[in-house]
């Protein structure tokens, strides 16, 4: 989530609705994985395209799932073959799309962010992921193959759960269900990334570590923004007249608005605190710096008049009469000590050590 | 309440509504504690198990609170037999729930947070508290056994005030009102602590006491949040027009508003001196860095101009003719002792001590 | 206004509407002060008790003001007598209470904060002020005998104004508007205070100081809180449909309300001047830190280096013909003279004094 | 602007709708100003006092400007004879107002506050003026003379514009306009003084700028503050269905607020730019310290090493075998020059100068 | 954007809705540039003047590009002969407008900035563009000849996208679409800016590092408050019922709105990551500062009772018995060398290097 990254869609120019494919560094092929369930029986498969007149015919509940956004061809054929308007295949296509959700009658087209924590990089990464559900009819769009699904595709499998009982706009929740619930994954290791910090910044208050917690705050700022957008996209589905949302669905969806919630509270605290920590970074280096200062100053005050007192019975005044009397040195040296031992006490008294 | 504790519910995968017992470190049975009365009696018992016929039979109202949440067969059976919603069964058995209210026509869900003061950790401890208001049913669930309720049975044997005179939605007040009240305990410790802190930070400003502000505001940042969504709660109690919450009742759940107010007010107050305690410690701080650094410049202001006058008559050159003076050394020591007397006038003046 | 004082009723346990009288340090006996008035005559007394049936026959306007609060058998008779639900009578009794009005249909209750500049405390003090208004009666509840209400009384007595001919509302809104003028005086003392800070910060900034603004911004956020909730009473009354507040009278609940809001937007500037403070005081003791390093490093960057030019002709090497020539000594000292010059040259051009 | 003038009324205890003159410091007579004016004629007249019966009987438009605020009996004779209500006569008094219209059905009652920069005082200085919009006749009452509205005045004379075609809201209109309008030159001003601040912050950060940019804030935040509620006026007369103000003028009403919308927006700005000249304040005093330090530091790091090497060589032991050879003095001053050129390098390579 | 700069329409005394011609500094006559299309034709040319009467007998769109404000002449013709609102030309004629969109019946008028980077200046510039529509007619007004319409032209001339195929108020979303997507853009500049900036502060904190970061955060202040605005606008002709913008478009002006979010969305965290920044810069300067304090400390608690030890045996007492030994002098220089590395350990261990 670098800061300038994918702000721009490098197209302004192109009439509005232009299908543009995303290059991929790595051309990857757009791979296809498609369920056809009902109550009874549950079928899956890679095809290699889409068999659009076998879609449309179909009496099960069809859930297909993209991976990759390489083709733009495909995307103009869903488009025409299902009544998807071009802006709506832009915003597929478009992967820096804020959440959101559009009712556009025939269908509803939901944006979502996928959130995880990358280890190889350490840092916090989002993919897009696009539904759209039609009567009968999912397809869910992925910018890269991914395992969050996996949990849905199994209850699909072995039809335990509600899913393949239950319309398409259930499986829609089911989808948003399973990316919800591996936000907590990421919270849980961002949680733990601060805890890390707080550490660091008592022990050891280098200027990289204030840039560090400088970083993952402007990372939990942009996430917060995008999972309130979330919670939009969640009370829009609550409120929504549509038949292809049922009211059934509402305490399901209600769920899901409660762990949005969850997830809000959990960043706006880590944001509270993460703010808390610079001005802990910043007093431990003031703290730092008062202890390096206690040093100095305690060497100085010994030392400087120890040395001028020195300094003194080494002047060569012809009359110094402490100089030719046999205790000068030892009584000089006892002074020395006593002055000494006076400071210590006034550091002690001042609680400098 | 560590940061990352209980955000995740460890269930990713499991289809929604799943009942998952809450794993106890000790493995600690679930108990339960029945109360059956009306106006003119009240009968206690202590079951091993719910008998749900009686329950539904009898023509008093019923109170039953549990304890412990690791018996997944329990709430799996009062589902069955009371007709509660998978979804609020696993509500119940998620600890980490925000507060909240749920009107599912045939009964009423609400969670709330008990909060109290761990004086063993010196710490704020939060407790989940479940509560459903059937008709003429009312079942409480916490996460440990707890003495919050104790008032309110105790008025139920004692037959003072009104909760034995009217329906079920009298005694849910009365237990929502109990935790309130238990509010107020928590917030006088808190209270303290706070003002400990101030002490601290003007007295002895350490790192350590600036991280324990942090961590004492994050934790009253977390609290505010969760009284802020209890307020909710409250006011949608206000506003229901289901039939199990009469209107009668209104004055005391506003009563009841009145003291979520007071208990937010008084966290604001609190985060708002904490925030003020960080900006003390700060300048404490910085006021130590400034005491130390007037004693070290006074010090080598005096001393060091001082040790570069014994230097000059130290030195060994043949034709000085100050040294050879009878007056040389007194003299230079008068002038030195006027040197320090200015210094030390010049030191008043800056108001340094 | 300590931070814990009076957030705990310490009365958890109690039912509901128990009315607890407030224990005074020293046991002062309850004070009434009661008028009857209409447009043509005003009678004045102290009664030892209140007669009930007079108060209910009387054709006249009745003001009862009664101070101190540790008479609970009094307010219970109130309650009895005049149809006060004990709610409100609890209320009455707890002097925590945050503003609010309360429509009971046969009576409005009105809580509202007295609020005084404390000159031998040097404080800011709250005292709660509950005022009743039912056909053509009202009672006021002070918890210590005051003054605020003398101009309405004087009024009265003299018959100036429209108190004596205009119904009961009017009364309360002269009380109310007696109490708020009253905050002017307040605000003047608080600005005076907060004056006398900002010539404090500028020119001795000590540790004290900034806990002396830190203590007075927690106080006036504590008093703008309060305050936002009187404006909420305000304008409640002005939307009031009772038949005990006729719309006459809300030419005159707004300009209570417009007084309201010019305490809030006096307290908002309070606030943000206190919070400006804070930064002022911190940079106040960063510029004496620069003043006092400018001091050592003047005196350090003067003396040191002469100080080891002085060291090198104390050594005692055989060789050194400077040490041998005439004017080696006067010669040193021009050096020195003119190392000085050089130096505060140096300190002038950098703007150092 | 001081932070404790005009606070407060100074009339607490009076009765609501009293009406108290200005008392000014130096007791001017109060200044009538009259226009009459139709679209065909306009005359214009320095009448001693009013004369009602013409007022109320004539067919032109009347406007009336008022200077200063000390004949009581004045307004007194105004509220009679055109009916306007004692609270609007108090609130004209009462030059500490906040912004705001009233509708009295009979007439419109707006408050404004007029700013501008006093260049004598260096300082923002706000004035009020009252405006009364009654059938065929306005009022408008200055504390002061002042020549704000000679642009309306002049347009009048002249006849240009729509001032003289339309009915009396449309002059209203006007002396808001050319009230805000007027707005801009003090906006003008101010940003000149931040910009002046900004230069002052980066060369030479003393305590007293610090202070300046605080003043300057407040200023700021206490005028964002009055224009947020002129805001309101101005959009309460946009809804106003009183037919003293016809939809007719809602363009020419919209396009004032659209400049008080421009004036809340730069103030919005020059707050936030002075809040960000704090920080920069203090990070230029940080800077100023770091700079005192490395002088200090490179003077100390490179003499006091070099003052012991020359103090080893000052010591009188008996057998000091360097002391005695001919390069002993040539070589130690090679070995310090050396020294010296090291340490040069090395702040060089740490970038210190 | 210079603080000062646009505020002050320098007018004020006019009477409303006054045409003033903008004085460019050097006065280039105004360019036209005129497309008039339909689905099948589109013709393009550079007319000296407006014929009007063309313009109003066409039956293709006509869509006129003025570029510069300097003939107000030219605006007071378009005025009378197609029915602008006078303040709606004076609007026009006013650069420092913010965005906003009025509907006239007659015609729409939308005000929008243009921003871009301006690389020579390295700063943000903002331009405004005024957009008319009315039936079958757009006129668009740029202060100066741009490019950013350039993608909307080629379109026009090609015939390619939807422009030719529909009504005028798919132009107009065309040209805000160019305006917006340009943003981007500057969006993208603007975090490289910032990213430069990380990198400078970390680095080499300068306090004109410091100052840049301020006057790039008012920058960003002042676009998101415009930019806020123009969110607005495209609300406002979302819900707009006039006959002149079709509920047809609303898909692409939905689109719009997501855009524009999207840029705010963008500011948010720019704004953000700046205030950031500022905290970062201070704690480099700060830790700048103990680096530096810790060479001082480190010289001077080694060299300052190193020294001390020679001055001692500098002294010129008659019975020293050290001097006279033979091992004195390399006894203390092991003495010297001992203490050398016990403090070297000693900051070894304190982690000071």
């Amino acid at each position: 989530m670098k800061l300038t990254s994918r702000i721009h869609p490098k197209k302004s120019g192109l009439p509005p609705g232009s299908i543009v494919p995303i290059e991929m560094p790595k051309k990857e092929p757009v791979a296809l994985w498609s369920f056809e369930f009902n109550e009874n029986s549950c079928s899956e498969s890679h095809p290699d395209d889409i068999d659009f007149a076998a879609l449309k015919k179909a009496t099960t509940i069809s859930w297909l799932n993209i991976d990759g956004l390489s083709d733009a061809h495909l995307f103009e054929r869903i488009g025409t073959e299902l009544g998807i308007h071009n802006l709506t295949l832009e915003d597929i296509m478009t992967i820096d799309q804020f959440p959101k959700v559009e009712d556009h009658e025939r269908y509803f087209y939901i944006v979502l962010k996928m959130i995880f924590w990358d280890d190889t990089e350490n840092d916090l990464e989002a993919e897009q992921v696009s539904l759209l559900l039609l009567h009968d009819i999912v397809i869910s769009i992925q910018e890269k193959p991914g395992d969050v699904f996996n949990p849905v595709r199994e209850r699909l499998r072995r039809g335990v759960g509600r899913t393949r009982k239950e319309p398409a706009d259930y499986l829609v929740y089911s989808l948003m269900d399973a990316i919800v619930d591996n936000y907590f994954n990421a919270m849980d290791r961002l949680g733990e990334e601060i805890e890390k910090m707080e550490d660091e910044v008592l022990e050891q208050p280098i200027p990289a570590t204030s840039f560090k917690i400088h970083k993952l705050r402007t990372k939990v700022t942009m996430l917060r923004r995008s999972i309130w957008l979330l919670r939009d996209v969640v009370s829009t589905m609550l409120r929504s007249e549509s038949d292809l949302i049922r009211p059934n669905i509402n305490p399901y969806i209600r769920d899901l608005y409660d762990h949005t919630i969850k997830v809000i509270e959990t960043l706006e605290i880590f944001r509270d605190t993460l703010s808390g920590l610079l001005d802990i970074y910043l007093s431990s280096v003031s703290n730092k710096m008062n202890e390096i200062m206690k040093v100095l100053t305690m060497i100085s005050t010994v030392f400087i008049p120890l040395g001028f007192l020195a300094g003194i019975y080494g002047m060569n005044f012809k009359y110094m009469p402490e100089l030719d009397q046999w205790w000068g040195y030892p009584a000089l040296l006892g002074v020395m000590v006593l002055f000494v031992v006076a400071f210590l006490l006034f550091f002690k008294k001042k609680k400098w050590w």
